[in-house]
């Protein structure tokens, strides 16, 4: 069993790869939930969308998150009622809104109403949310705490980051199955995911963190840092705003107390000796996701490097 | 002032010729919510939605309800989700739903957000639901007793009615500003809809009713039944599974408590005494619309049957 911990779209795409080559069954994914926002009252998760759509083969690849070929006319028409349409949500996308809401109200848990939307989408993958608890992901900024999307989508990540508040998480519980896959799997992958404001939520469930240091599983992961420059999005201005260094290392020390690989860009192949030192193997590989044949790649890498030890 | 008593398609389509011949801020509809829905938690108002639409300008013509130009891309998706998806909502008309919805949430009323909708899409018609309060048309059927929008789209109508009660009515209260504009205005047209599912409704909540009766104001209602039969929609089913005759001549019997002016179209005008022996004045004229200059000619033809006691 193989248990891989997720954010959107870097992790998506990872995961694109990993399911051509492992059984569907033998999958879970643990989704980060940090940045799940309310708008008209509906309930929108962002990272567990990315990752059903992208396992579903309906997510529209260019962009990598929202359906492939979507329309925007009910935004187009909420924006005439006056309401918000900074956050893109299309027709198709949000019918998985309107549905996750409807099942949400009905009183049963943000897992149950994951897993309902796998099964609608032909996603064989056990994909679950960290916790069905709230936890909010929030920014701390020169002009006030932000909301992750309103940083992120709303204000384009243009204010300078002071710190990152994962608000609910102390007392979250996490998802029901989430605990047992990461114990019971043999391998446990960190996606490539930003692992401040993506991997961080997850990492902040106390219990999560804990099963991630008791567990026998073998726990790989890919930097989303190459180079020194995240491959997608504004991981580099939250880890600069924290007072981190831009770098695969930075990102190795955030993890150390649980991981026993990592995989980093050959572009970093220097900074092996100093992730090694922290008792972290690694090993060196292309970690750019630009097509499909790279994405099976990383995952065939990343599938080997954790099997190792066990194999 | 001008007070308008409508249900959907008929009403909507008399009210288009009404606007182009009297000033908007001269006139207020009330409305019939008794086929209101809820669906995936949205709240559905089928006749507000087809009026505004229509004052609005946005109507899908061919239909007569919903938006033009419509997309189904997220219904369509609802359907994968296994969703019901036999009341077609497009996706802008979407939109409507969810904000209607969003609005009534945060506690504001129906009238309210009818309001809002209007205002957003520049109808300055002044339109009201008949009440704030649920009151919810049900259909008695052989097969048992269905939801109007059950019995008229779901099943096709094919079900033998036996009777109609709308359920909640007798504690239902007029909307805010209902029976104001019933008694300040000095004419009130009840449209062309069917008499027992969109104006019955209204007539059923009891001081709208009580409000017709004492009202100074002229009312004059149009035939929605020409020859016997309904322009369109399942009245005559429903008359007759209430045994009622379908004619012109049971439908100036339901209103006849408060029915002072009657237009039937020129085919049932050998109805005209036994009309008039209700004390009922007759006009008669054609009410058939079927182009734009139909229904100019015929609010044209009501307006100054209405006014003329008073001129």
């Amino acid at each position: 069993m193989i248990c891989c911990i997720a954010g959107g779209v870097g992790a998506a795409r990872f995961l694109e790869g990993l399911v051509c080559i492992a059984p569907a069954r033998n999958l879970s994914v643990i989704v980060n939930t940090g940045d799940d926002m309310e708008l008209y009252d509906l309930h929108i998760s962002p990272d567990l969308d990315i990752v059903i759509y992208t396992l579903a083969g309906i997510v529209d690849d260019l962009k990598g998150w929202g359906i492939r070929g979507d329309t925007f006319h009910s935004l187009d028409m909420l924006g005439r009622y006056g309401g918000e349409t900074w956050f893109k949500i299309g027709d198709k996308d949000l019918a998985t809104h309107i549905y996750r809401s409807y099942i949400l109200r009905q009183g049963f848990t943000l897992s149950e109403a994951t897993a309902r939307i796998c099964r609608s989408l032909g996603v064989e993958v056990n994909v679950m949310p960290m916790s069905d608890d709230r936890v909010e992901t929030m920014v701390n900024t020169e002009v006030g705490q932000l909301g992750f999307q309103d940083y992120l989508v709303k204000r384009g990540a243009g204010d300078k980051v002071t710190g990152v508040t994962f608000r609910g998480s102390e007392y979250a519980h996490p998802a029901l199955g989430v605990v047992e896959s990461l114990c019971n799997s043999d391998r446990v992958i960190v996606c490539p995911s930003n692992p401040i404001l993506s991997i961080g939520p997850i990492l902040a469930v106390p219990r999560v963190r804990m099963a991630l240091r008791e567990t026998d599983a073998r726990i790989l992961a890919i930097s989303p840092i190459v180079g020194g420059a995240p491959v997608k999005g504004p991981t580099d201005k939250i880890m600069r705003g924290l007072g981190l260094e831009v770098s695969a290392l930075a990102v190795a020390e955030l993890y150390k107390d649980f991981l026993d690989v990592f995989i980093i860009d050959q572009i970093d192949r220097e900074l092996r000796d100093r992730i090694e030192a922290l008792g972290i193997e690694v090993i060196v590989t292309n970690t750019l996701m630009k097509s499909l044949r790279d994405k099976v790649q990383l995952a065939r890498t990343a599938l080997e490097a954790a099997q190792e030890e066990n194999g």
